[in-house]
């Protein structure tokens, strides 16, 4: 592993990537799971690495969603257990979610360390070891879920998501939330509440609002959901990108710095 | 590795993923390379996933410039060596350049490993392996280079490079061509060429030019390199870039615009 130093102006991108690798080698992220991080990283660029005011509206309207659900799941994968572990446990707690592992690149092997990974951060009874049942329409080892967590959740939150299972989740009738850094992504476009951000800002962002919002009555949480338009907030992201564009918001996330960022 | 369906839209795009992949595994491609891979996906979408005019009018330059340079390289690094390994033998051959290996994640073991696979596609005599000068003013690993290669070449092409060795290739007085799909990237603010495509269709294009090119009149090749703009070839690209996304080239770039809720 390459040493960052601390003052490095791509210090945060440049560790998490030292740790999503570190993760591959201890056996939690595939290898294709670094490649979609890189592509991560570079809409984040356009996005300006930081959360959006649309961003930051869909995770209230997604915390408010997981807090009036009455079997919301978390669905964590390789590259979410690898950059927001400690995160992914937390809301759980607050929302009072389960949480189940689903693999795209699916190992029982890989499914038992990210577990492990989950209970060394304080996770309890972490789904997806022992799949009985199947999502509907969907091929593939993604199918293969737990009838006490996705199979019969109302609400469940994707983290970096695929297109196929969101599209096949919402099929399925359940909320979905989709936490996916592309507002072009057919996650983005299937998912009920889209939340445009990087997850490593996400997963903080929902755990300050859940706490927040946790004392709220459940008819001011069911009119934000209501008030909350997907579509609207998706079109105002894109907009934003393309600002950022115009302001050469991408070539400053370069950080033209004395370091390489590469 | 997961076999692709050859009818899958984003068959060659997941081919890519394969095999890059497989390089890692191979010890030829770092596993930063894969993240490196992932950003240009994701700018690549931006792009099209084609050649854009103003990459050809860049690539046409390229070639002009290496076929009057007196001892150009080819610099190359794991994600050239994964992704074209054949182009880039058959484009040194076309303009008289070496092949010179040069690491950011450097390994004499990982060296020898590109130097084995470039030969097993007809290259000779590739560099890199025993460096005996130093690029001044940069650190680490990568400022090792050849005497005989980078290190007194007037011109050098560098597909997939970082920023600061390209600055400091400039610094030695080093006519620079780098291919890099990001066109807000250091390397491709800093080059004298910047080819702004994904290195996969770049190289095949340049060979294609190299054939037309290589009976061309000297006097007729200078007129081409003085002729090109490479800043105002960057704001083009730019502009193409916004142009896409006001058109949802991103969207359809992931293979499912009929299927598209919006």
């Amino acid at each position: 592993m390459t040493e960052i130093p601390k003052n490095h102006p791509r210090y945060e991108s440049l560790s998490l990537r030292e740790e999503i690798t570190r993760c591959v080698e201890a056996g939690i992220t595939s290898r294709q799971g670094l490649i979609a991080h890189g592509r991560g990283e570079a809409i984040d660029y356009l996005i300006g690495e930081k959360s959006l005011p649309t961003a930051l509206e869909a995770e209230d309207a997604a915390v408010a969603l997981l807090l009036t659900a009455e079997r919301p799941v978390i669905s964590v994968n390789g590259n979410t257990a690898a950059l927001a572990p400690k995160g992914i446990v937390e809301l759980a707690e607050l929302v009072d979610a389960k949480i189940e592992v689903n693999l795209f690149h699916r190992t029982e092997e890989r499914i038992a360390k990210i577990k492990e990974h989950l209970e060394s951060y304080g996770a309890r009874g972490v789904l997806g070891l022992e799949p009985n049942e199947v999502i509907p329409g969907l091929s593939s080892e993604r199918a293969k879920v737990s009838r006490e967590g996705i199979f019969s959740a109302d609400t469940v939150l994707v983290p970096l998501e695929d297109g196929d299972r969101c599209e096949a989740l919402v099929a399925m009738g359940k909320k979905v939330i989709a936490i996916d850094i592309n507002p072009f992504s057919r996650t983005s476009r299937m998912a009920h509440i889209s939340i445009v951000d990087n997850v490593i800002r996400a997963i903080p962002n929902m755990i300050k609002s859940a706490n927040e919002l946790k004392y709220t009555r459940v008819i001011d949480l069911l009119f934000m959901i209501e008030c909350f338009e997907n579509k609207k907030n998706l079109k105002s992201t894109v907009e934003e990108i393309k600002r950022g564009l115009d302001e050469g918001r991408l070539e400053e996330s370069q950080g033209y710095s004395k370091l390489s960022i590469w």
